[in-house]
Formats: structure tokens, sequence, C-alpha cells
């Protein structure tokens, strides 16, 4: 069963001041289940108003928010039982387990837990039995906490591209080339003399590892107290790209059992979401939409699609030396960062894993 | 033997005030061996001023060409033994074969005749040996003159792009995604509101299939008085980006016989183009380089390398699937375009076939 | 006394298919007050249904509107008593009178009305008293509708930037200038080659006359039954720049009356806008803010404050030469365009001049 | 009487791996007076290889620099008599005195001593007869070398559009709105989330206020052993907007004598810069022209005239305020920086006062 909660929880967000953490401050903004109550951040600004802090990037900054004092990184400090993680890489590492070895729930945007064999990496909707690993987490590490993990903003794009057609007809190979927004570097990040009428065919961090790993890691299934990862093979070039917001993937795929077009659109048309129905708050509509248009997806016209979290896939076609040819674009810091930390929360507080 | 022209050859530009018109105008603006004597285009601007009826895109007009009068598109008004072609698809297929009747040498961009089985379609650096079709077309067509094309500008930069690996390995598969330039669509092309901070997964005319028969046919040997086209896939998906100039070709290759990243390093060192001291003016000193760089080639920083002529490969690494991953990025209007044209037409020149 | 109606009036867009008609559909999908009936537009795609003839620019088509069939620009197919015109200047000056002589009120962002004597150019907020000008106009005319225009985009956005100043100063003298969005060109509109990476100094139609001339109606007072213009001179230079929605107004404003930065300050935050308090669906919280940052107002950040009906100020200093420098932004196409025709409508509706 | 060197003078680049510091480096690369023998940066980079420090960020990295070893900025290190300064702000106050000091002549891109009464802030077309302050500089600070510093970006723009109009008619009052590249900024300069698909309508560093005090030394009068600035008084807005290079300024004139815009085409047109005649091989054609298009001058497409040192001019016509209007754009790194400095250097070495 599942269940609303009756009053709202309260959570904070770690790394507040960046990106991502200003993400996860936009999408808290009247949520009705969850209560922004803390935010924190790396030494630089601590004890500062969030307001005065913050270079804020989109729009106007929630008044509650703007008031907050930046706490630090800790778990005396912060003292909310889920914190969304938007740190970087270099802090989340250690910051990260003290919070859930003092009891707390880290929704994370981090990458350094995402491919520990205990940590669920998780989209609602495709692979919400992976939270079982939950329990083995605990158990390994003695937390009464836990760290839930969602993918990297060009997997999650691609995933969710792909999961309806591997449950209909099993992915055997994956070539994907993707053309990602510069809001997936943070900020400052990219510097406009690098990009602006440019393209860069390369991105840091690792970012084509990510893309053949945790696609794997996600779209595999929970044995027993592990997870053994979909068992095909993927080939990845990423390129930036002058867009605000959305990642586009276009993709080459060699099925398990053969399908044509038609029977992809209609794989994707019949999908149904292992979320329907709860009534998640940040859920869309549908989280993967087929577009028929010529020329579409495309980032700055589809990226808003379901709130931030649909992904449209478009093109989709034979393939001349595999089966399928399709694109398929998705909003990396809604749906590929903080909105995925967010509804992976709202799945566990659904599931009653968090109450009030 | 090889030989320069002792006067400048006089040549004319048919369709000379669009995006590849004009660019033949800014490349033929001092040439050493052809002289701009005519220009011709569409109805709506003949008798016009050249310098009143072209919206010039870069740079400064060259004055000789400023003061041109626009003849009509017929090889009664326009008398050059010599004429590049920069016409629509529209109007190409019925005008050229005019001026090949009336024994005119046609340097064509157009995609009309590409794939004639009697047309040469040459890279001068990779296939020059194609022009022996030429005397199979005026065979067949009784013409005195002649039609030799270029290819599309992405098939043309992902064939010098592969040229190296096939001549040393055989390419057996090919998936590539392309990011192309605005330019590539000509003036006025690509509506602002499309394009800015956008990305469009698809590019009209067929340009997909360009790039999956246009390269086989490129990479090709002459067999008797055919081409054979090369014997391997490819799968291709374009999308059009906010740049310039300079396509970006993202490749995964399988190749015939298995090579190293090193291995293919060296194949493009050691690569000889086949008009390697020639002296033909437009051509780069190497039409292929290997860039070490983590993050190149780059559309705004490479594409004029070479004078625009060269393309420059990078990221070759293994591929998780198949043998190779690389990128390849050329000058789509100056190397997959009039540039192309030119230095057919110098080859031409070189080996006597244009004479003053 | 100021109404809401007790039901759904119906409206009819013209010129429904381009960017600024588009703009209209977006705006009135799910309106309180007006309901969406009948689209019309130019000969080409009349009969066909709206989803297939527009090529829609931004987010999702509503789904009503994409099954109404697009009907011709006349009185007689259209039989909606509010029509709101998007139409092209070529068009409207013909078929706007129509419509108002069969009795229909016509909100229109078409230039070609908004100068004649007894045509209301109404911000809302600013001039409504101007629709006093309706009497007149049916009683000059003889017809038993009306034509009501607003403001050309920047002239909205300059008016509303100075509207506060004005009514508590005086402005005696203005240089103003502005760099504009290409969606104020429409679509396709400006050419991307034109405009990635460029700034072009020129907006065809007399764009700079029109800041020179409506924004005085705009401030001029109702004199009997004409307007007096506002009597001060105004010096524009426009730029087009590549930003997507947003146009952006540089001032150096002389005043009747000295005022110091603050005193400009509390002039904008103590103005109250002559529409506060009637609870028009289209109207903000406030007409104009404004920012104390130091790098603000930013078209992509700050054009859509208030729904795209705010504008924003900053960056107000005194002017080493005259008094004050100031800096304006707003949303081209919704408070510069269809917004601003669906907010004049609202007012009329409020005033029980429009009535179901 | 004027001079060419009978050898290359040897020459260092100060602050070589920033923006500016390369754009010296590629317009020194083939100078046929100077040579480049040294490159010198901040702590980071001693002593490493300029090919391996710096990030070049534009076409090739000419071969000689990157080769050269990263030295210290200091006049012990550093041994050239002629040293560019592409130094921050925040480290040449200190540095470049203790150049002078050791004898040598520092062209100066650094903001930090324009504005003192002995230092010459020259554009050799304006005033090369400020270069007499190098006595007094000399006299006065006891040194054996000297500062000459050319002015801002922005600055050189405004003063180049101005000069043959102050000449002919005498500048009372100048409103004056950039729109300034973000190659103005440096690297990494703008971060791509601020400025892609934006306007900044601010620019750190007191931009502003340079073009209100730069540009009247610039245009002001040699008077005995000082600079008597010109006296008229600016009005300045800046804006960073998305383009590459090259800034433009919107300006609203009033004359001491007024004049017509065909006036003032024409003193534009008659008016000789006091270079003329010497061959200093980095002057242009023309330091200033005026075009007659429409829609010009636009920086993407002008400012590369002149090989980036011409400035461009355009939409002459009456102010309806003041006298004229006018829009003049020139390239900010080349006119506006390093091709400033290395043109003063030239005429130092024309008149004799810097020899092999």
């Amino acid at each position: 069963m599942h269940t609303s909660p009756t009053s709202r929880i309260p959570v904070a967000v770690l790394g507040a001041t960046g990106a991502v953490g200003q993400t996860f401050i936009r999408l808290l903004d009247g949520h009705p289940w969850l209560e922004l109550v803390e935010v924190a951040a790396s030494e630089r600004s601590r004890g500062q108003r969030y307001g005065d802090a913050a270079h804020w990037l989109e729009g106007a900054m929630p008044r509650a928010a703007a008031e907050l004092t930046l706490l630090p990184c800790t778990p005396d400090a912060v003292t909310a039982p889920v914190v969304f993680s938007a740190l970087d890489a270099s802090a989340a590492g250690a910051i990260e387990p003290e919070f859930a070895r003092a009891g707390r729930f880290v929704l994370t945007n981090a990458r350094n837990h995402r491919m520990d064999a205990d940590v669920p990496l998780v989209i609602p909707e495709v692979n919400p039995g992976h939270l079982a690993l939950i329990d083995t987490q605990r158990e390994r590490r003695g937390w009464k906490g836990a760290i839930v993990a969602n993918g990297n903003c060009s997997s999650i794009v691609v995933t969710l591209g792909l999961a309806p057609l591997h449950r209909a007809f099993g992915i055997r190979r994956l070539f994907v080339t993707t053309l990602q927004a510069i809001s997936g570097a943070g900020y400052p990040g990219v510097p406009s003399l690098d990009i602006l009428g440019n393209v860069i065919p390369f991105i840091g961090g690792a970012e084509e590892e990510k893309i053949e790993t945790e696609t794997l890691k996600m779209l595999g299934d929970l044995a027993g107290a592990e997870i053994a990862p979909a068992r095909f093979r993927i080939s990845a070039q990423v390129n930036r790209v002058p867009v605000e917001h959305g990642h586009t993937a276009c993709m080459a795929v060699e099925l398990e059992r053969s399908a044509t077009p038609e029977e992809a659109v209609e794989a994707f048309t019949s999908w149904r979401s292992a979320i329907d129905g709860l009534g998640l708050p940040g859920a869309p509509e549908r989280a993967v939409v087929v577009t028929h248009a010529t020329a579409r997806p495309q980032p700055r016209r589809d990226a808003d699609a379901g709130g931030g979290m649909t992904v449209t896939v478009g093109r989709i076609r034979r393939d001349p030396i595999l089966d399928l040819r399709l694109v398929a674009s998705g909003h990396n810091t809604i749906r590929g960062a903080a909105g995925a930390s967010l509804l992976n929360a709202e799945l566990l507080v659904s599931r009653g894993m968090i109450a009030p």
C-alpha cells in the first residue's frame, strides 16, 4: 500500500549554492510532501544567508530559501531526517556516509556511490525494486540511514529512452552519441569562450564511462541482495553543445528480439511505468513520450515536457546495420539530477520508508 | 606529368548569390590559376550588379566580383569554359547537363548527379582516379564537356576522416552521428528561432542517406568503366547545432583487420594523399591531421585549419563494441562544398584536362 | 464598478499560425474569462487543421486549439465578438476595419492603426483612460465594434520602464538603445546565419520611429476626444541580439524635476498601476519591479517575471550628463505583444465594455 | 624621419598564457620588425613549456612560441628590451614599473597606469604626439625605460569612432551604449550559463568609467608636459552580449559645430590618420571606415576588417535630440588590446625610440 504523508517532512539540501543545489531548491518550493528547512554548503559560504551567498541562476529565488542560513555539511549541524546531496564528488565521498551513519536518508546526485554494490541507483519508473538494496546496505555498513543515488544526467536520459525497448525486446548493443547542455557542468562550469558557437567532443569526469556502466545497473535486475546488471554492451561518445538545458542522445540499438519501428513505437506507448497510479507529486503524466514530428525531440522545445521530468523520444526508424535508430532528449538538471533525487524521495515516502 | 597553366583560366559561378556561391567567389579571389569572369543566378536577380544583388555573408566582398553583372544560367549567356555550380537541386538537374553538352566543365556542388554511375564524385586526395569516368560520361551522353561532382558537406568530412583507416585496415561497419553547422543549410537557411540554444536532430534533403551512399562511392574503386562502391554499411544520424561553420562527425568503426588506436594514429600519420606534391593551389599541407588534445576537434577552433581544407581527427580510442571510436571535423562550406569543387578543378588543370 | 464575466467570452485569433498568433493561443489556453473558439489565417493554410498548419514554436500546443480549423480572415467566416489580431501589417490594414465595422472588438498587435488619432494605444497599467477614444472612433467611423491597439514590443518595454518616472518627475529627454530578442521578428524571422554570435544594429519596419512616437502617445493625456502626446523627445537606436525572448532598453533620461537615483527607486516602488485591484487574470502582481542586483535585468533570467508581464528595471544610477541612467527589460512576445492585447481585452471585460 | 629596423627587435610577453597574451603571440608570429624571444607568466605555470601551459583559444599555436619556457615576470628573468604586458591589473601595478625602472619599454594593455598623468595613452592614428610624455615620465620617475599604455577595448573603439568627428566638428556630449564581446573578459571569463542566449547589462572593473575617462585623455591635447583631456562629457552604459569578438558602440553625439550626416561621412572619409604613410606593419589601410549598408557594422562580419585593426562606423544619421547617431564596431582583442600595444611599439620603432 502506498501513502501520502500526513504532514510535510523536513528536508535539507547539501551543496545548496551550486547549480544542482539551486534546482533542488526550486523544485522543493511549494512541495506538498517535503519542506525545505535547512541548506548547507562548502566552507566558503557557511554562516551566510542563502539569498546572499547563492549566485542565483534561473528565475526568482524562492523567498523562504533566501532567508535560510548556510550550515556546515555535517549531521550535527543539519538535523533534517532527509538530505538531498548536490555535493561535488570531491566532498560527497566523505560527507554522505556520515549522514547515513547518523540515520539520515541521503538522496544523492553525486557520482561517488552510484556504482557501490549495495547502493540503489534508482529511476522510480524503471527500477524501483532496487530499493531493496537499502536493507543490504544498512546491514553491511551498520547504518540506520541510507544512501540512495540517481544516475548521471546523460545516463538517466539514455536509460529512460531505452527502458521500454529493453523490457519489450531486450537490448543487445547500443551505440550512443550525446549532445549535452552546458548546465550539466554546473556553475561557473563551461567558459563561454569554449562553447559559444562551438561543440566540444568531450566531457570530463569520465562521462562516457558513466553512460556505459550506470545504464546497465539501472536496467539490471535485483538478484537476491545484488543487482545483476543488464547484459549488453554500450559504446558512448559525448559532446557539449551550446544549449542551456536538455541532453540529447542519438542511439543505434541492436535488440535481442528484432522489432520494427512500429513495434518499437507500440512498446513505448504501451509501456507502463512502475509508479503509475502512485500519485507521486513530481512524477510526470508519462515518463517517456514518443514524438512523431520530423525534427524532434529538440532540447529547447522538449526539455520542459512534464515539468522537466518527461523524456521525449523521436525519429524511431530502422537502423541500416542494427535494428533501430532513435533520439531521446530530457532535462538534465531536472529529470537528470535534482528532480531525479526528489522523485526517489517521493517513492520512499510513498512506500512509508520515509515518514514524518 | 602535371602542369600549371600558363595563363589564368576563365571560370564562371552559377548560383553565385547563395551561401555556397559566395564561398566560391571568396575562394576564387586572387586565385593563381583561375579567373572569375562571369556570375549567373536565378531569374530574380538577373541583370543586377553582383554587389547589389548578393546579401554578402562573410567579410568584405571581392571588389572585382562586385562589379560583375548577373547573367542567366545558360551556356549561351555564360561563356567561360569552366563553371562552378552552386545551384539549388531544383535548378541544377536541368541546367548542368546543358553546360556539359555545350562543352563546358561543370564542377558541381549540387546533389543531383552525384550518384549517377558515370559522374565522378571526387575528393582529389582520396579518389582522383574516378575522374576516368569522364570518358564514359562523354561517350554515353555524347557530351564534349563533363560534370564532375563533389560530395555533400557531411559525406566529405566523413570520407576524409575514414580514408586513411579504410586504406590501411578496411572499414566493415560505421556508426556516425554528425553535429552540423548552420551554414550547411545556406541562406536564409535555418531560422534563428529554431536553432539558437537548440539542437535539431534532423536535416532535410535526405542528409543521412547521402552520408550512407556517397561515402561508399567516394571510397570505392574504379572497376573498368564503373565505380565499385566500398562494401561496408553505414548508419547515420544527423543533427543541426548552433555553430557557424564546421561539421563534426562522431564515429564508431569496425575494421576488416583489427587495429589499436595507436595503429590507427599511425595509419593517419603515414597516409599520403593522392595529390601530394602536385602543388595544387587549394590543397592544404595535410588533408587530414590527427589532434591529440583531449577535447578536440572543435568546429570553431579547427574548421579553418589548412585554409578550411584540412579535416581534423581526434579522440581516437578503442570502441567498447567495435574497433575504434573517433571524431572528425571539417569546414563544411570550404572543404565540404566550394573548396571541394575548386580543388577538383585544380586537379583537372594539373592533369591538363582543363587548359587555358 | 468592475466585473468578472459570468461565462467565458468566445474569442478568435487572426493570423493564428505565426509567432505572435501562437503566443495568443498559449496565453488563451485555460483562460478564465475568454474562450478560444476560432482561428483564422492567411490563404495558404485555410481549411487546414490548426495542429497541422502551425509550425509550433514553444512547448506543447494546447490540444483544443490543435483541433480547430483555420478560417478565412473575414467577419463572415469568423463569428466571435472579440478578435485578437496577430496579422502582418500587410494584411491588418484592410482586415481589421472590416471586423470593427461588423461590430467586433479588435484587439490588435499590428502596427497599422496604432497612431490613428481615434485608436487607443493602451497599456492598462499606464493609460487605461485612452479607451475613451473608442467612442470617438465609433462616431467618426460609424462602427459598432472598435479597434484597440497595443504598442510595438520595444515601445511597451520602454513605456513601462518610464511610466513611474514620468508620473513622478516628468520626462524631458530620452536616449534609448535597445537589445532586442529574435522572437520579435516572428517566424521564420531572423536567419541564424545573420545573428548567431552576432549583433545587428538595425531592425526593419521603422522600429526606431515606433519607439520615438508610440511611447509619447502611450504616455500622453486624454484631452477631450484626443490624445495629447507626452511632450518630450526620444532618440532611439535598436539592435537585434541572439536572445530568444526579452527586449532590453538602456536609457539615459533627463527629467522635468531632477531626481536622485534613490528618489527614482522610490518612484518605482510607490507607483500604483491604474489596474491594481481589478483582478485582471493576466495582470502581474507588479507591472514594473526594480532589481538592485548589480548585473540585472537580464532577458533570459527576467523576461518570465510575472508570467512574462512584468518589466524589470535595474542599474538605476546618476547619469553623467542628464539625470538618470537605467535599464529596463521585458518579455517581447508576452508583455510586448500577445499578453498586451489580452490584458487590454480583460480591461474591457472588467469595465463591462465586452460582455458575454 | 621614420625608419624600419635593420634587424628584428627581441620582445617578451608578460602574462602570456591569458587571452590577451595569446593574441600578442598570434600577432607577433612572423612579425617583420619584432621577434618574440621570451614569455612570462604568473607563478602557477612558470618553468613549463608554453605549449603545455597555455589553454590555446584560437587556431593553431605558433610553433616557435610553443617551445618557449615560461619565465617569472621579473626584469632579471626576462631580458628583452621591449615587453608587452597582458598582465592582470592585480599584477601589473607592481611589475610594470620594475621593468621600466630596469630600462625596458613596457607596452601595456593593463589598466593600472593608463590614467597616470605622465603615462601616454596612445592610439597611433589619433594621438601619437602624446608619446612626448615619455620624457616627463622618465624625468619624474628616474626611469631609463618607460610605460606606454593603450586604452581599454571599448574606449579604443569609441575613440576611433569619434576621432574624425572630434577633429572636424568638436564633440560636446556623448551618450554611448556598448554591446561587448565575451573575449573582452579573458579566459575563463564569462561563464556560458550567464551569457548563452542572454545579455548582461554590466561589466565589472569600472568599464563605464573607463570609457568616460580614457576617451577624453586619448582625444586630449598635449599641453606642455601634460595632457589636457578633451572637454566634453560622456554617459556610458555597457552590456555583455553573446558575441565572440567585436565590441559595438551605439552613440548619440552633440557637436561643437553642427554637422549633417553627409558632412559627418565626409569628415570620416577625408580624415587622415597621423601615421598614414609610415608603413607600420600592423597599421590597417584605414583605421576607420564608413559602411553605408543598412544593417552594419556587425561584430561577426566586421571585426576582422583590416586584420582586426579597422573600426567600422555605420548608421550615421541625424539624432532626434542632438546632432548625430552612429554605430562603431571594432575587434576588441586586436584593435582593442594586443594589436593596440603592438602598433604603439611599431610607432616607437618607426620613430627610432626603440631600436635593435
